[in-house]
């Protein structure tokens, strides 16, 4: 599930931010310490290499290489191209989440419109609100790894009861080459207008408003597809990563802490350590993760949307308000400021 | 609750902006004083100890450090990743209160559309407006630490007059390991429905614009919600924080008064307070200081939104314009421009 | 009243922009005469005392300032963050002229749904529409300063006709610690509900409509309310008034000509006045004026939305639309291309 | 009309662009020819000034003038406040392509739900879309410097068959100091009441689907006209274009080719053309010409809209539609997949 | 059909784009490699005549002119302008995206409210939904090269199946100067108003339900026609291309190495392959190379929207779920949560 962070900075208190740097979960640390470590072993090695194993001519060629580098990298414009990407990425990972489908405004109208407490009343508001589950599934299982693992097969959705046999039967006997998510909802309609000529439904005026939030339903849905399936073009993220990748290549070599006793410009002060220079991998390598946790929110990332509890809450809530709730209501008393 | 200051920019006169520069409540200094103070003060014992307590040899390389130091601070890209990040920051704050839940849009309706002035008629409205406002309590609740503090159980709630002890009951015996906010307002649509059935409300087209307006309400309520659940992701608030913090700590040695007899580039001044480096300390954490600020709205900060005075806000008013107003119109008089 | 002028840059031609540069009204020029003044002013003082007052020695260490200001000067990121801020400013301000309120699809929908030739008839249609101008003057009165000078209190409301001297009773009547700008509407839709119940209103969807279309322009006002009530974060506008009036302050020491017979490096030439400062200043300020003006802007500015004019406006064209125009149709002729 | 070149760029081939750099209408060069020349011409003359009229001493002191604009030229920040002020620009642009009022969505109601072929029947329809039209007509008169050439006075307006002389003597009738556009919506709304009290439209529900329709209709021609009455500030656009101008005013000094022999740093090399000052010139006064351009969208510019095509095309096609079309179907047959 | 890397990058995993930069298709290298050969090459050439052709003299000339055009290479904003123009183009690319027509919709209302099992309900449902995909068809052989080709005259039209010949009389016997793709909705609604005269539909409601999808729908091909008909403004992207082009040009002369006995700055290596200004190459002309493919996305790009099998899907679909699947309901059983 995503990491929720949002009680600890609800004041803004001394240096109020810094309790976030010291969270694991989530955290940047978490993410890159890998990636650092690699980057901090080849700067070692490359430092090493430049100390002890170099002639003394081939230290003067390394040292000119370094320089060479070292003012390559500066012309790198990271910050600008991630700053205009990950802006790109973090809007469309909101809208995702923007438009998770939740199945409650569709809920409540059928609790509510759909009458009748009879066994035949009940069976169709489960069966309205199980094809919504239904439809919500087979959009989560093309967009989403962690759907997918838990439900590998059309067998899966139907032990799981979001379909019956019978439906799987008919489900499959429809012949398209193309994806049948928008079956269950040719079913829900059908369903809702033999409902209305019924007289569960009572005018086309309820009718009209179940079908209009089934249609809002099916965008979210389609909206998630469109998503996933028309992503951010390969070649924007290529670029962006070639950006930052060539920039830490030519930090590797540039940041070179160089003899002080060659006296080259910048060059007078021996560190060992590249303090900055590890800050800035951390930075900007932080700064593409972001990106990366984010482009595909529909994955298993501490950050990414817990798209399996979503599909258990939507159904176990759905079938409790139109089935056990219809028409349940606390008796009606007076509240306290009644006079 | 907010800090208000547009009356007083209201005409762009001669410096207008600098006024604001003379306020406490919500600015800069009230925010930062505390922050700046340690910094002086660091800023403070490592120049002492430059000048008093190293030795000569200690303070060439002192000079060393500070200068790549200096180097590297200036290459931070603060400001670009500031202005990504609080742009971010800012819209979803805006987001925020746009989606605060207001139940004005539905007592107009409930107001007009929901007949009798007999006792169950006047129940009936004062319930479905309770239901509303109970929803937007129950979500307040979990989003704001304020409103958690003043309602920190049920019991409060229901203390409060959001529920009667019965509804409780109903609310507590429905099991559901999910959160229950939607419950309300299943209760909302049935008894709305029955309203109906029972002739209160007129016909479809009446309840259904009051279901859809609930509708719209339920969404600004989990909106709400998702802004409290789903941040900006929490390596993101790292990267900014990090180079900011990393910015501070490369000025504060890199920005020291070096010995001017040394002849640094640069050096050959000392002033012994750094005007502009405070000036920088001021800039740059008030900016962050925004989005501490705007990360979430529903904390105690001057800036944040006033949870519980909305909330009783809501109750008041829509009790109020259900119930006592209900059809209590001025008698219609001609106006002034008649003919 | 704002400043238009789109007809003079309606095509692009030769240097067409420049023709803007000479006008007065609403311009920079206007704007920051004075602020301009008091830089030049001061900018003038300094380099007085620099050339004449000063004895050696103090020149030198005068020299050795401005040099550290200009330096400084340079690197406080004025543009950037009049960038980011002044694109927030001028969101906020369109969206608040997007969202003042008008009459006009209230009121073409009770001129033509609401029914009735006689004084009844009229003196519903004109009551309804009396409710709307009244709302949107409630929270006009608040938001803006010039219509609170013109309705310093509601005793200037009713004598301007949008009140009856009744209304004003019963308005002051009801009891609520809170804002009564919705009163006025829960008295519309009840009176519209009326009008139904007495067949004014022919059957439901007509007043849902006019429902709707009263709650989409009560969301108008309190979207105007909200933008009053909320404004940028005061520690935004003072960081970027704090950064810009710093990068002024160090312009003024820092831009100085210093003695060219010193030969410091960029200070070869003395042009005693400051051309590409003075610019920069117009420039800058400029910039920050456009934020100034415009983050109130129901302000006097030349820019500002003339908001006393768009009550008149809309009170009288609604009545005029609802009243005399009521079904008062052009007779029906074929037109000229009738075949 | 817009300048269309997407077929051109429909695949990215080998250096796609390129052959966008060879066009004339629309371009950069037509647009641009005129101001390069003279920039052109200035540096020449300058240029010649320096070389061959000036005394020794004189060029001396040129050339010190000519690095300190340099210098200055770099710190004039063009690129971003172009980069904002563009990117704003074309937001507006864009705004207001999307709302051009057609009146498509209208026809197909009108069309369908206006009931009865008979000479009555036929001048409803007629009628409620040349009122459509007429409003249209009526907001792009004071729109669009084209349109308002077009039809001066209303007599025009009459005579073009949008209006029938007896409207005119309706409309002149009405006295309102304001401007009297949404008359004809008046006439709309009222007349389509009428038409269902006779029965011409079925019931209340097309009614009001047509009455929206209608309304939403009018916030087009609404928004036009707000883009038109308030534009970006006139403060904002001095500011770019001093900034734009100073830039190209430094740079006409600050960019001569000074004599080699006096070894200023970066002078070395005298190529008389100053090749990439004239290619930056290009750049920026193009990018600046983008805003030229799109500020006002309705001029008669290569980009700008056809308002005048516009309005004979809506005349034309909505006539047609609500008329010869009405209920002319052809006839119901099987189509090719049948089984 | 566009490229889609979702999955592979689902979870942020240690280095998780580096797989990404070693794919083919779609790729930056598939898209540049033939730019980056003609710029590899003239770089070598210019490198070899610097080297072997010129004289002493004239390679002290090539060496200035080199060190002047790497100055001015530096200053020009390739990143600023291709951020501010990819993030416009991205934009409008993901609008086309969503607006793209899909029927389902419009179908499953079809499906559900127009009754009938019999002969002339299945073809009063079919021809409903063949005019909604004649309309996105005509459309999208406007927009896009791919469909136009495969549709070049409405033989092709005819022939396929979406029009039948009578309906093709009718369409061509319509006079108008002016697009005819509004044509097959003037049936549509025609056709559905008279379905609901004869009961098919079942009442008002339904009917301006489809009525009001049926609009939705023509705001989508609208709107996608709109945006191939009015694109960037040529001179934004000639603005763009000119930028670009320049720097590769600056960087051929100016990237060159320089012989380093003359002891140029930054000139005291000879490298032979310019590492660092490939990579720019590679990183600025892969950036152009987004906007390239995304200015027309309707082109036969790899990432184009295939509009072809749209066009397929859409028609198969919505057949299907209006006439086989029209209350084909699946057998109501209890589904496994019953009790």
């Amino acid at each position: 599930m995503t990491v929720t962070y949002s009680n600890e900075v609800a004041n803004a208190t001394f240096f109020s931010f810094h309790r976030l740097l010291l969270r694991w979960r989530g955290s940047i640390y978490k993410l890159l310490y890998r990636e650092f470590a690699v980057f901090a072993l080849l700067y070692t090695v490359l430092s090493l290499v430049y100390r002890l194993a170099l002639s003394e001519s081939q230290r003067r060629l390394f040292e000119k290489i370094a320089m060479y580098c070292d003012k390559y990298a500066e012309q790198i414009p990271v910050t600008f191209v991630l700053g205009f990407y990950v802006t790109l990425v973090v809007n469309r990972w909101w809208n995702q989440f923007v438009n998770l489908p939740w199945p409650d405004r569709l809920m409540f109208l059928i609790s509510s419109c759909v009458q009748g407490n009879d066994e035949h009343g009940r069976l169709l508001r489960r069966t309205l609100v199980r094809y919504v589950n239904l439809t919500s599934l087979l959009i989560l299982r093309s967009v989403s790894t962690a759907v997918c693992k838990r439900f590998p097969t059309i067998d899966h959705v139907v032990e799981a009861g979001f379909m019956t046999p019978e439906e799987r039967k008919v489900f499959e006997s429809i012949r398209s080459p193309h994806l049948k998510y928008w079956i269950p909802f040719v079913w829900f309609s059908n369903l809702a207008t033999q409902a209305r000529q019924d007289g569960r439904i009572q005018d086309s005026i309820d009718l009209q408003n179940i079908l209009n939030e089934m249609n809002m339903f099916r965008t979210w849905c389609a909206t998630l597809f469109g998503y996933d399936w028309v992503g951010i073009p390969l070649v924007y993220t290529q670029v962006v990563t070639l950006a930052v990748y060539t920039f830490f290549f030519a930090c590797l070599i540039g940041r070179q802490f160089l003899d002080p006793a060659q006296r080259y410009q910048g060059h007078d002060l021996d560190l060992y350590v590249p303090v900055f220079t590890l800050l800035q991998f951390l930075f900007f390598s932080g700064w593409l993760k972001v990106a990366e946790q984010l482009i595909n929110p529909f994955g298993e990332d501490d950050e990414d949307f817990e798209a399996n509890w979503i599909i258990d809450r939507n159904l176990q809530v759905s079938l409790l308000a139109v089935d056990e709730m219809h028409m349940d209501l606390p008796h009606l008393t007076k509240d306290i400021y009644w006079n």
